[in-house]
């Protein structure tokens, strides 16, 4: 059982930082499908709330693929995402979208932001994680329908916009931080993000780069960042 | 355009019929999915909310067979789903399960009696729509989970079957009723019932038929009927 093909990782030692991303991103995509489908029944037609359940179906794809990389790795899927529980459950109860719009945002804007962090923090893994977070982090089609719906809403109640950034704005903060205390709070995930780059002004650059991408989400929706 | 091969439905003239059963089920898929998910946040562990997560899935694809089917048909699958979303919305606001255990049988024993009632409505129809009838009401892995989920909890602590059973029998009332209802309440269904089948004994043998396996569903989880 030690002779293993090229490219075939079962039965190789994790990487600890690779299980808790991995994980941490099974646990997130898991909360996605839920919070999607629930989010559905705010939905004002059955078109777009057939759309959302669509998505969440696609969010429940990516934990499965995250769930068998795991399994790949010997590592059972339960305790590898338990540790990222009460984090992720407490940011979904601080950051409960109150109507469609909300939620359409937070999926993409809040949702967003956090997916560049973790793919920042990703480019720091081997390769095959790399590619399976990359993989995971796809947008499955919210983009156009927020960025649609959005500017639909905002056309015919310009008033919407102010009330939308704020949520938005706050939106990014939240996740900001429970990315960071969720990564921190974990040793292997600390020492990666640590790991060649503890100098401020790469960390500098890389809020940039994510700053930059949620302007222009933010741009596209026609609401100001 | 006339020239159709054999079984391809497209262009048909759709049996009204059909397309309330196919619209009614499409719309209580989805709402299947929702409410699966939904409930997955009951579930006492991560696999077992990734296994409901799972089902919620299947029964999404159920609803886009039934969307492609009637988009085939030429039917707008949002205006089949209409008439049915008040009295399905009702049913379901009436019997939202409090805890992990009564969402189970309310998949299992609810949906298991409501799924007999649109089969046998289905038997008035044409093969192909009562073939697909069949398919998007297979069982999902409800039943095998929901055994043994209730019987271990029942083993554990022998005072829940009282209340479960009790649960599970309003269901039962509560079910039937609605489906009498939303199929009584559209002349094209109402209609299909009646042809040729207007007679009290042969009705009285379907309810048998329902009540017979609704036992079994209750027996296998060992409550009493």
């Amino acid at each position: 059982m030690r002779e293993r093909a090229a490219g075939d990782d079962s039965g190789a030692v994790a990487d600890p930082a690779a299980v808790d991303l991995l994980g941490l991103l099974a646990y997130a995509e898991l909360t996605a499908f839920e919070r999607l489908a629930d989010d559905a029944r705010f939905a004002p037609t059955l078109e777009d709330r057939a759309a959302l359940g669509g998505m969440a179906v696609a969010e429940f794809g990516h934990f499965r693929l995250l769930h068998a990389r795991l399994t790949a790795l010997g590592v059972n899927s339960d305790a590898a995402m338990a540790p990222f529980v009460p984090a992720l459950d407490a940011f979904h109860e601080s950051t409960a979208p109150g109507d469609w719009l909300e939620g359409l945002i937070k999926a993409y804007v809040g949702d967003g932001i956090a997916a560049d962090f973790y793919r920042e923090v990703a480019s720091y893994l081997d390769e095959s994680t790399r590619d399976l977070v990359i993989e995971v982090l796809a947008d499955t089609g919210h983009a156009a329908l927020t960025v649609d719906r959005v500017q639909a809403a905002i056309a015919a109640e310009p008033a919407l916009a102010g009330r939308l950034a704020l949520w938005a704005r706050r939106l990014v903060g939240e996740t900001l931080t429970s990315a960071q205390r969720v990564t921190a709070d974990r040793e292997a995930l600390a020492r990666l993000i640590a790991r060649g780059r503890p100098d401020p002004v790469t960390f500098g650059r890389m809020m940039g780069r994510l700053t930059d991408a949620h302007s222009q989400r933010m741009a596209s929706l026609g609401l100001s960042a």
